[in-house]
């Protein structure tokens, strides 16, 4: 494997720590995913990015970057891919998922903010991933309490755009959103240098829509029982995703899920026909947080969906194709994006009938909802979940937890319960 | 006193909850109010007020319920009374201050939430406050996490509008401001069944600003030394009228305002020339909380001035009573709510400056930023208001509170010695 080390030194980032980050990741990553039996062969690409996950895609960005090409740094599913790719830029996903980054970010956040936030404001202020070194700009949005305060912080260090997110879906808060696309737009279009044209961003949309569909496609394949593919390398895949170009997400993606569409035909599953199925619902998953998948993976069931955005938030709904003048690209852009049903919202009933609908879909045994530390969104949320879910007849199991691992058997004695109940 | 049960059995409360918190009330009220020396006879009014905190007022508000007017609860200083008054309606603030009703909130509402939502939604769901039984309709606003949430779980039991605040102050955001205001306008018409009009407008927008202009009298007199009344006094003012008749409030303030300008005309004060004086700055106190001041005001300081919702923010800057048109008053309220920097915002820079100026005008010797636990916005604003108050000479301490009293005593440590460092 290159020696990424002067990259990294380039990169201003703090190698002694960085070092022990990189030399933990193999076995973690070896224990969870490579142990697995039978994992398609299409997980190959996805493995060997992981590999080496610091240097691969940084050499390439960096390599973008001497071709005049921005990075945007941003931590959101409403934040517009579209809008940067419109402008030759390129996105790439800076949410943390490691307890590795959480202490750097404990020196200016306080404890009681979500382990994802602390972890991200950690990585950015201690130099220890160079994709937090790389993106030229962050892009920020108003979600969430921490992170509204977090943008404070990181932008005394980094030039930050923040978009302000309404908090309500009415008419008017999608106009408001409109108009928020629109400014970024602008912003974009100085920072890039690119003018952002109704062919370029015509261009991006249907290329952003080709990774929703191939990743969609993959997604859909976890229907079938017996599973063709583990709900941890789906994971996996759509982390990915977030950091890699759109174009070859899409081909990855759709490689992998012809081979799972030809298991599906030849029957062919990763689990036994009939293990218990799980919805996995709340707070979002970064990488490397693979956590509770291990743990319901290792309990006896599989997860075959994810309703977060990490999961079908990403995947779900297009961008309509059909205009093809800025205003309406915008309006559909805008439509798009508030479709996603984010605990951020006040009320945020469409989530609720996201769980159900997609817990039929995916024919779910039962709905794991679990959230991060101190999210106060999803924590809240869970109550009505619970409530909503009894309703329907759909077990439920409510989860809170932690990005180390402290808590770990104390999750897997209560998800083995749970699934136990499931008969 | 009259007894008020059969009025509380009327409101469906449940009266043997609610009468364990009034046995413990007035004892609270004597330690820490009537036990001062030397009291501006003016308090004897808040006395009044307080000894049957659960009963004057509320009396009233029923009674005007029955000619025909509404109650608007409310939880903000963003909603603009303005409106609820010139449409003859009434308004009550709702924030919950005790201990007490925060394990009713707990039922429906995460832990890790601050104690003030906890207790605004314990208060209504318990039935163990009149105010929350008596209003009519909540007003709710996308301020943080956890009131946005707790708008879903009140939202069940009552009726309620949420106004959806801008969570930054560009131009746009105050434009996106007066659209909410013209909203809950026409809100409010169809519930009180009065046209909000211009003249009714102007006439609040009066009313309102004597109130303020009253208020902020009593405050400028705390720029003496001595100080001729006690930070806890005008923050027993301020809570009551946020419950209060504005023109009463107004006409009881005035005359304190002019007892204390005698008092300061005379040299005459309520702590020895010299005593260390203290600005608080960060979350709402919310009566019954009077903590802090408690803390402060027996460990040998003085609270001059209090930089939050429940102090300069909701007595400083009028509302231009120039615009006689809809359009200009519109713009005139959403100009001054927008002049408020709640943490909510970001940036909020303007806090800071607030903070400084008001420590300079009111001669503080020192700046005690306190927040109430699980607020996620003020908690990482600390770091902020540290930073910028060291910059400027001012000494700090940052404290964090619950509602309950077992930190008391280790608060009361750290202020003595942060007071003791002062000189």
């Amino acid at each position: 494997m290159t020696d990424r080390h002067e990259m990294w030194k380039e990169l201003g980032m703090d190698l002694e720590a960085h070092d022990t980050l990189c030399a933990v990741l193999p076995t973690a990553f070896g224990d969870i995913f490579l142990s697995q039996e039978n994992r398609p062969e299409g997980m190959a690409f996805y493995d060997m990015v992981v590999s080496d996950i610091h240097g691969i895609r940084p050499a390439e960005l960096i390599e973008e970057q001497k071709r005049g090409r921005k990075i945007f740094g941003t931590f959101c599913l409403y934040v517009p891919d579209e809008i940067i790719v419109a402008a030759d830029g390129i996105v790439t996903g800076l949410c943390g998922g490691s307890q590795f980054w959480v202490p750097d970010g404990e020196k200016v956040l306080p404890k009681n903010v979500c382990p994802l936030i602390k972890a991200s404001v950690g990585a950015r202020l201690g130099r220890t991933c160079p994709f937090f070194r790389i993106a030229d700009m962050y892009v920020g949005e108003t979600t969430c309490d921490g992170k509204k305060k977090a943008w404070e912080i990181l932008g005394e260090d980094v030039p930050l755009h923040i978009m302000d997110m309404p908090q309500m879906k009415r008419v008017k808060d999608i106009e408001k959103w409109i108009g928020e696309i629109k400014e970024f737009k602008q912003v974009v279009e100085t920072f890039t240098g690119h003018e952002v044209t109704a062919e370029n961003l015509h261009a991006a949309i249907v290329l952003l829509n080709k990774r929703r569909k191939a990743m969609a496609r993959v997604y859909a394949c976890r229907k079938a029982d017996p599973i063709p593919i583990s709900g941890k390398d789906v994971l996996l895949m759509t982390q990915i995703a977030f950091f890699d170009d759109p174009q070859r997400c899409a081909d990855q993606a759709n490689a992998l899920a012809e081979e799972l569409e030809r298991r599906i035909d030849a029957g062919i599953g990763v689990f036994p026909k009939g293990t218990k199925r799980i919805l996995l619902t709340g707070t979002p998953m970064a990488i490397p947080n693979w956590k509770m998948h291990h743990i319901i993976e290792t309990s006896g069931a599989a997860v075959v969906c994810e309703e977060c955005c990490t999961g079908t938030r990403y995947v779900e709904h297009l961008v309509d194709e059909r205009p093809m003048m800025m205003e309406g690209q915008l309006q559909a852009l805008a439509d798009r994006y508030m479709k996603n049903n984010c605990a951020c919202f006040t009320p945020n009933k469409g989530r609720i009938d996201d769980i159900i609908r997609l817990a039929e879909a995916y024919h779910a045994d039962g709905v794991i909802d679990v959230n991060l530390k101190f999210c106060t969104l999803y924590d809240t949320e869970k109550r009505d979940v619970k409530r909503a879910l009894k309703a329907a007849g759909i077990p439920v199991l409510s989860l809170e937890t932690d990005y180390d691992d402290t808590d770990a058997e104390q999750l897997r004695t209560r998800v083995e319960a749970f699934i136990e109940m499931l008969g």
